[in-house]
């Protein structure tokens, strides 16, 4: 006996997050023996025919979601963004060079600390001081001239904020963490040198993370780095050095083929839009809730909000968890609210939170 | 309608690799939602009170199983063993010093290769003279007096050969890559100063890998390092540093529940030497078949064999896959035939296969 979608609740997690249910019965369908196989994905080689066709599957589908030139490299990695945050240093920023980040929230700092450890870091751009309440402007950013490369954090899951489009950079290597908005709408590969999200937000579950990666960077990374953080390596053996996460894998490429069958990106962001301007127009309705972001900054993957007092958003979070309105407490660094609203979030589950906000505040107001 | 076990295959591949079918029903049983807990294992939060259940569950299992002592951590990493060879040079040889390396197979030899772009790395031993036919022996180790640890590979899964007991290193930390023994037989923890393995042989599905580390050697963890590739921050963390691959440690979890089911260690060991002994003596009958390893170096895990000619051996790989049993064909650095049966694999399929190789001789021999 298996357990049944009646059984499920909303899911508001920063990450890992909600999946699409289609794609949870195909994996559950298929768990003892994929069909025409006799094993389950948990145990095949990751040097079979079958699991190839898997990852080259995944590949394509992930390519025609974004549009990716054909100059560019997917990758499927380990480690997380945490990992990236080394692997791009150790890779692509030469000794005497110099990287520049934009600190636009907790992970954008975390990923210039370890850069730090590597090479020069210049941080072009802060908006520390406003509590990572907004985006750093165009106009901010002081960027090193003959940068190794720009790097930015698209989203920033425990802030709420998120850029509405790419900063200009000149001639510099943008580098992008997509990590928590990777998918959630169209993206301009051909602008980006090196895009990376660990894929358990809006891509599939925990262990595996994506890089998009164009070529010619590839020539950065040197042959005295450790094997397994050699972006060259992993290009040329197609993210089979050595035994990928197979699962994760074939999660994600069902996850893409879902995504596709949604209709693509431009259509999930639609959706996405929809489902944030209803929480967004609650939150502004009459006070009593407050937004933290700077309105021109908001997310649409992590909607971040008070209430007048801690107490308040207690009880606020215990109530909603008790109605199975889960995953709604703001991160343990910065408090409030948080309700993460990714690509396979439903939008019932949306205004379920819509009614209860509005039930709470005549309640508690 | 979910796949049935009817419809199952013998796996003798190498790793990834079979899994129990107990385990396989309750991860598909549970897929959409863990009972009580309204979403998938897949969905779920790492900093979820279900998961840090989950989580010391492993752990305890894992202690229990080996009889861990108590100044020993378990971290659960990703990156698989090929990440290991270069974090634990990075993380416990010290500049200047020396760390010792056995040389008894291809992965032994890929962990010296990325140790030597650390520090000083000595091969006090190896059997490459001897196509890794055999495990070195203690009268060969030219062991490096003060040296910061020393290197072992328990398990050659390539070449089918396996430590019969642990060598003497006198005070010197010693570092086992068990990657394909792990688990497969009681193993002394407290002789060793650190223990990894990836998962995906006999503890579970590719994604996660164990690291078992005495706590002192935490301390030669330098802040100057990678933050993911830092043994003391992922110990510190409890191994939630940053997001870990949930699943595939719910997983292991489930495998180590049913290790304990099948009555732990030394019970499972009893199954594999049985399960060994059949196909070695099938191997031995007529000469028709020759073990590549020599006798007292042969692997309970991967039983490596040859046939007269190539093209027998093709003709047995297509004939064994057709009659479904699967994975046969040896790694495609050394040829042959190799069967690889793990705690997972069952003593059913050993006598398929005794029972094909029998047939197959009668037809060709």
């Amino acid at each position: 006996m298996t357990t049944s979608i009646s059984t499920r609740i909303h899911n508001f997690a920063a990450g890992p997050a909600v999946l699409p249910v289609s794609v949870l019965e195909q994996i559950q369908r298929d768990l003892l023996a994929l069909p025409g196989v006799g094993m389950s994905i948990l145990e095949i080689s990751h040097r079979s025919k079958t699991f190839e066709a898997i990852l080259a599957k995944a590949d394509a589908d992930i390519r025609a979601l974004a549009g990716i030139p054909p100059n560019y490299k997917v990758l499927f990695l380990q480690g997380g963004a945490s990992t990236q945050f080394s692997m791009v240093p150790m890779n692509i920023l030469a000794p005497g060079a110099t990287a520049d980040y934009i600190d636009s929230g907790s992970w954008a700092e975390k990923a210039a600390k370890e850069a730090k450890k590597v090479g020069n870091v210049s941080i072009v751009a802060s908006t520390k001081g406003d509590n990572y309440a907004r985006i750093p402007r165009q106009s901010e950013l002081k960027l090193t001239r003959g940068a190794a490369y720009v790097h930015m954090t698209s989203n920033n899951t425990i802030e709420g904020t998120e850029f509405k489009e790419l900063p200009e950079v000149g001639d510099a290597p943008l580098v992008n963490d997509t990590s928590s908005d990777m998918f959630s709408r169209p993206i301009d590969i051909a602008k980006h040198a090196l895009v990376y999200a660990g894929a358990q937000k809006n891509m599939g579950p925990a262990g595996v993370t994506i890089v998009i990666i164009r070529e010619d960077l590839l020539q950065r990374s040197q042959k005295t780095l450790p094997t397994m953080l050699n972006y060259a390596v992993h290009a040329e053996n197609n993210s089979l050095y050595n035994t990928p996460p197979v699962f994760s894998i074939y999660a994600v490429g069902l996850v893409m083929q879902w995504l596709r069958d949604q209709g693509g990106l431009a259509a999930i962001a639609r959706v996405n839009e929809r489902k944030a301007a209803a929480l967004y127009a609650e939150i502004d309705r009459t006070g009593f809730y407050r937004g933290t972001a700077q309105k021109d900054s908001r997310s649409l993957m992590n909607v971040t909000f008070r209430l007048a007092t801690e107490e308040l958003e207690s009880k606020f979070v215990k109530e909603a968890t008790a109605a199975g309105l889960d995953g709604l407490k703001g991160h343990r660094a910065v408090g409030g609210m948080r309700a993460s609203i990714y690509n396979a979030f439903p939008e019932a589950g949306v205004g379920a939170l819509v009614s209860f906000m509005q039930e709470f505040e005549r309640k508690n107001g």
